[in-house]
């Protein structure tokens, strides 16, 4: 079989942790290309640049392995990685391992996941991995195997059309993992509060902070399995159509 | 009836010709805040700044209405403008007139639905608007009877939980708009080319461009109503599980 060729991105940085494991484990899977910002760009949601241009530059290239970065948000980065760094379709594109829950509600501020919605968007199958832990230094120990099997398993059954995977890892510290959880997304939200200042020149300014709040007590979530140290996998799509409502709305009186 | 507190926000900027028809319209309504971003933030997507601190300038005050300003993003304004400015949930959250359609896959990308979608994971009936017309002046002589009716329904009628409208306006140049159609996302992608160039030091930068290619050809989308020169109304919902796709990936051997 011929080798597979994998993109990947991410929103924390080409120099952070979570990519050089990330990279580590694909190059077992096939050849690697790396596009990834060169900055942290986490919270950056679906963005792309519009409003000035793009710069891409290449980091090492040695065996099969190619490391770029790009002043750009994560989905620029897949943009440039397929149409002006590859020049063709990759098999596979794969994004993270992000510092930090791209579950349940997370996954719409998520630059992690945007990249993977824009490379489904493109026909590719994609993976955006997650773990659960903010820190740096989180502990990748235990990922190796879970991340090389679900990628695995993408690389020869395929996704559906449109549908990519959103796979969250809990926070190991050390512990064991208890397996794979395929799921749905929770219902949460951030109860947000600002942290209200004052500059040296007494004008006000706001920091943004915040607490999660789950709103979903069903034993099928993302949010349920990685509480009972399952990794998550939930399988996404673009399509944003709330069908539930569709009757509600057609109610309205629209006619003017 | 007491009058409902309108909270509305837009990602071409405070000042867009958009966002001054949408408060014309909302004023008749209720009362009204406007908090904006500060510049144009086209293609934000569901961006936050969390890595810097923002800042809120009051630009008028008067019967009602009052306008602000902020150094963000689109779901910035909104936060800032349910938290800071108002400090207590709006009735209802409107956001655009978006110069530029929103329909289909463009909602992904889009700030003026990001900042919607923020407003409906706090629990507030909102609505994003976009006529599909990128030029600054854009004919907006057609579109009053339409937002108002529909803002009317919303605030009547309510909408179901944690669900919003995505309605799209055809560029009406002169021609009355046929009607009011309840529709479901279209699927689309946007082909992208990158413009490479030299900069005066000879090196290389890419300024992204690109073309919509329609993947859709069913009769009660968004797109095809728009063509069919109507106003098209989606709702929405920030579940993006891919429940078609369940039982494919539930045939994975993930067990590790």
């Amino acid at each position: 079989m011929k080798k597979p060729h994998i993109l990947i991105t991410n929103d924390d940085g080409f120099e952070a942790p979570g990519i050089l494991k990330l990279t580590e484990i694909m190059c077992e899977l096939g050849d690697v290309t790396v596009v990834a910002p060169e900055d942290p760009m986490s919270g950056s949601g679906h963005a792309i640049t519009v409003r000035s241009p793009l710069r891409l530059k290449m980091r090492s290239r040695n065996n099969g392995l190619e490391i770029w970065s790009c002043k750009g948000t994560p989905v620029d980065c897949v943009k440039l990685g397929e149409q002006v760094v590859m020049r063709k379709k990759p098999d596979l594109v794969v994004s993270g391992i992000n510092h930090g829950s791209n579950a349940s509600v997370n996954i719409v501020y998520s630059g992690t996941m945007a990249a993977v919605l824009e490379s489904t968007i493109s026909g590719i199958p994609s993976i955006g991995f997650s773990i659960c832990d903010y820190n740096h230094h989180a502990d990748f120990s235990k990922v190796d195997k879970y991340i090389k099997q679900i990628a695995g398993q993408v690389l020869k059954n395929g996704l559906p059309e449109f549908t990519c995977l959103n796979v969250n890892i809990p926070a190991t510290n050390g512990l064991e993992i208890n397996g794979v959880k395929v799921c749905q997304q929770a219902n949460a939200r951030w109860v947000e509060e600002f942290d209200e200042r004052k500059d040296p020149a007494n004008r006000d300014y706001y920091w943004l902070t915040g607490k999660f709040e789950l709103l979903d007590n069903r034993e099928d979530t993302d949010e349920w399995a990685l509480r009972q140290n399952y990794v998550s996998v939930v399988p996404v799509h673009y399509d944003l159509t709330a069908r539930h409502a569709m009757d509600h709305i057609k109610k309205f009186d629209l006619d003017v």
